[in-house]
């Protein structure tokens, strides 16, 4: 698309300041809507070096209302930043509802230019672009609004413009040694570019092409277009997203009644296995931290399955310095206003690290599905999306390991009455727990389709039998280590 | 006190290995109780390289919920983190009530081995241990229990250790260019450990020096130490801390009937100045960013007098890649339960950059004080802390400026009216806004006694004449203007 477009001479109204006014107003007034609503802007101006950006960027905001936007610079990745998939940084950035982020370049950039430069190699960089694809899709599937940019100028236009800022002293730093390499390469970049937003022009989330030849037509097709982007969303009600039909290769079928709960160990081969398995996890780890592979375990079971106790002999093997536990509650409110996975992007490991997830993201697909914290459309649009960014994860290099911490009722039962009779568990225990064990058979059957419809090879679940605690703990140790064992190779 | 312990000869008892597996159960016991009393821990390990902190730390939690700890290796200090304030990085690692932070080397470390390789000067040497020791105080006085290790071992001990790592293969990687720099300077950093600690032995945060020279009894320390101090927490109601009379130097007093509210300029006057505001910010934002100077702009102000239009005006003459603007609302839960600064430190700019508040910490000192939201002796205490937080930005080298916006009662309750009258600015009242308008006295009484002891020379007040909001904005994008120049001289 880029490749085809022709660049217009186009006369210059005489009244462009005036356009330009108005339409800094009505944009502020859109805005306002925007918060009224609550709806979530994402906006990304992606285009050549010197074309421009931050200059225009800078002018169509300005009347908007400062508090209920953010804009992001990204040409500079950090060291955390380098150690995270590379998706993180943005993901992190998304904006709460009723607000709107501009990146100041993003994720088109990155991708392109360390293609270019060899920095990935070729199948990278078309997973990458899947990637992003998945990502620009599960963010208007969440009800962001998605609008892309792209600042066009010509090779000749670059060159006049790099060469203009280089004579002067006090403009010769914004000119980067990537631009002008750029500009010695146009043609190279023009197919890359061209290649890369005919893939990535989706309905939910296509192109603008903007000619940025002239800075005020380039502000003025800037703001014209986020108006009738933003106007066209007010006026729709957001539509149930299609539901997507699984790509991704399965593992055999988990049934929960195929499980035998009366297995366990004594007291003494307990104590021995432990032992043993702490040996072992604590020499993986090392190796882990040296190789920079990053380990996501996922706990999630019936209330007084035995998570805590179970997470407590894993880490008893592990290098505090080397893991960290996030014990998962009901979402903040900063949470609760982004897209559902933003709260467990942002607890992602390092490279080399390893999180621990006490109930994770899978909450969607149970609680929030079973209480109404979402739409139906929401949660069976769910496995898809927990499957994309458990690949996410496996694509980055992680190994992901999934627990069903499992017991049957009559046990729950039992340990819920030990609780509440003993004064120093009752803090364990709450008036919901005893709410959503009413639900028990509505739960069954949410766990076996989430078991079913996630339980990929890349990110498989394993259950765990915990009416013997101690034999789910081993059990539990014995996996992490196999799983961390085949890795390494 | 460092330089006068004597290492002892200490006979193992042969029960050592039983001892140590009760203490740890002991203590996992002691952490359930702080998480019932909801009851926040910082644990800071100290000491010599080699002197086996690593280990320790890890053995001494091991039957510890790792759900409701965190262990931060503080080695490494991040390009972001060089960029801020240096107890950022460790005030952004504060527990959550409840839980416990286990620093791996914390602040003392930072100080002690920067001036030794004299990286900062003695003055600022100084002034960060001055930092050191009201940050501990108001961690201590916001109900934090802070104990503080300092593994000890001799010189020595300390030149076997190394050896022996470095003939391994496998664990050479282990010891640093410090470590062995350390070593050949022992008696220097023998004298600087023992002065910082003496300093900084305070009752509220006493240090506790390990000998480190046998493993299993510097773990047995460490955790008998840690029962006894949350012990003696968890039996006495925390006491009032005593409020500290203010040393810091103060402008001369504001009285808010002294300001003439019917000060205005005309439309004309307003464009000219506006725009010749804007471009006077332009320029010197684009110095602050290559100067590296953080600026921090706090607005307060009665709801309903402008702040928001006010910083519009800002920050349209400012690069949207440079600033921030932070509406501040009712804390999140994970805030609600840290350090009441806590959520304003995670919010600081890097330095170059600008941070705008709408509204701030002085929330503490009105609404928080008027509605209850915490004790008296909290906002009592709260006019010094917050006045020592902002000379910690001062004496980072930040710009900080502090708006009061004025308006009067008759203006508020016009704009009110208004507001709830036009249907596109409904969203800007609330039901509360009609209540807290019922206190105007009352919080009329709070300000001045805010104005009054916060009105700092490293901070000062300015009260912005709000009835004509465009003769306010004027008069704060010129103070801002003047700050700016006053320091780049």
């Amino acid at each position: 698309m880029l490749r085809d477009y022709q660049f217009e001479q186009i006369e210059i109204a005489p009244d462009i300041e005036e356009c330009l006014e108005n339409a800094k107003l009505e944009l502020s007034k859109k805005q306002m809507l925007l918060k009224e609503k609550k709806l979530p802007v994402v906006v990304l101006f992606e285009g050549w070096g010197a074309s421009g950006i931050g200059t225009t960027l800078g002018k169509v905001i300005q009347n908007m209302d400062p508090r209920f936007y953010n804009v992001e610079t990204m040409n500079k990745i950090s060291e955390d930043e380098q150690r995270k998939p590379f998706l993180y940084r943005y993901f992190l950035r998304i904006p709460e509802n009723g607000m709107a982020t501009f990146y100041d370049h993003g994720w088109m950039n990155d991708v392109t230019r360390e293609y270019m430069h060899k920095q990935i190699s070729k199948k990278q960089y078309y997973q990458r672009i899947e990637s992003i694809q998945k990502f620009e899709r599960t963010l208007v599937d969440n009800g962001y609004i998605v609008i892309k940019f792209f600042f066009h100028i010509s090779q000749l236009e670059q060159a006049t413009r790099t060469h203009k800022l280089l004579k002067n002293k006090n403009t010769k730093w914004r000119v980067s040694d990537e631009d002008l390499w750029q500009n010695k390469h146009y043609d190279e970049y023009l197919s890359l570019y061209d290649e890369y937003m005919n893939v990535t022009n989706d309905t939910y989330a296509p192109w603008y092409i903007i000619d940025a030849t002239n800075k005020k037509l380039a502000q003025l097709q800037v703001l014209e277009t986020l108006m009738s982007c933003i106007q066209e969303r007010l006026e729709h009600e957001k539509q149930d997203a299609p539901l997507i039909d699984n790509v991704f290769e399965m593992r055999e079928k988990i049934h929960l009644e195929d499980y035998d709960l009366s297995v366990n160990i004594s007291e003494e081969t307990y104590r021995r296995e432990l032992k043993k398995c702490r040996k072992k996890l604590m020499k993986l780890h090392n190796k882990l931290y040296r190789k920079k592979i990053p380990v996501i375990i996922a706990y999630e079971g019936w209330d007084a399955a035995g998570k805590g106790g179970n997470i407590k002999r894993v880490t008893s093997g592990l290098d505090p310095r080397g893991y960290t536990v996030y014990p998962i509650a009901a979402p903040d409110k900063s949470e609760l206003n982004r897209h559902y996975l933003w709260r467990f992007y942002k607890r992602l490991p390092k490279d080399g690290h390893i999180a621990i997830f006490d109930r994770t993201w899978y909450g969607r697909v149970m609680v929030e599905r079973l209480e109404g914290f979402c739409r139906e459309n929401d949660w069976q649009r769910a496995y898809n999306e927990m499957n994309e960014f458990e690949k996410e994860l496996y694509d980055w290099g992680a190994i992901v390991i999934k627990f069903w911490v499992q017991i049957d009722n009559q046990t729950q039962l039992e340990r819920f009455t030990e609780r509440q009779n003993t004064p120093e568990k009752q803090w364990k225990i709450t008036e919901e727990d005893w709410r959503n064990r009413e639900k028990w058979d509505l739960y069954e059957n949410a766990i076996e389709e989430m078991l079913q419809k996630t339980n990929t090879v890349f990110a498989p679940w394993y259950v765990l039998e915990s009416v013997d605690k101690k034999y789910a703990r081993i059990k539990a140790m014995k996996i992490v280590i196999r799983e961390i064992e085949k890795r390494l190779g």
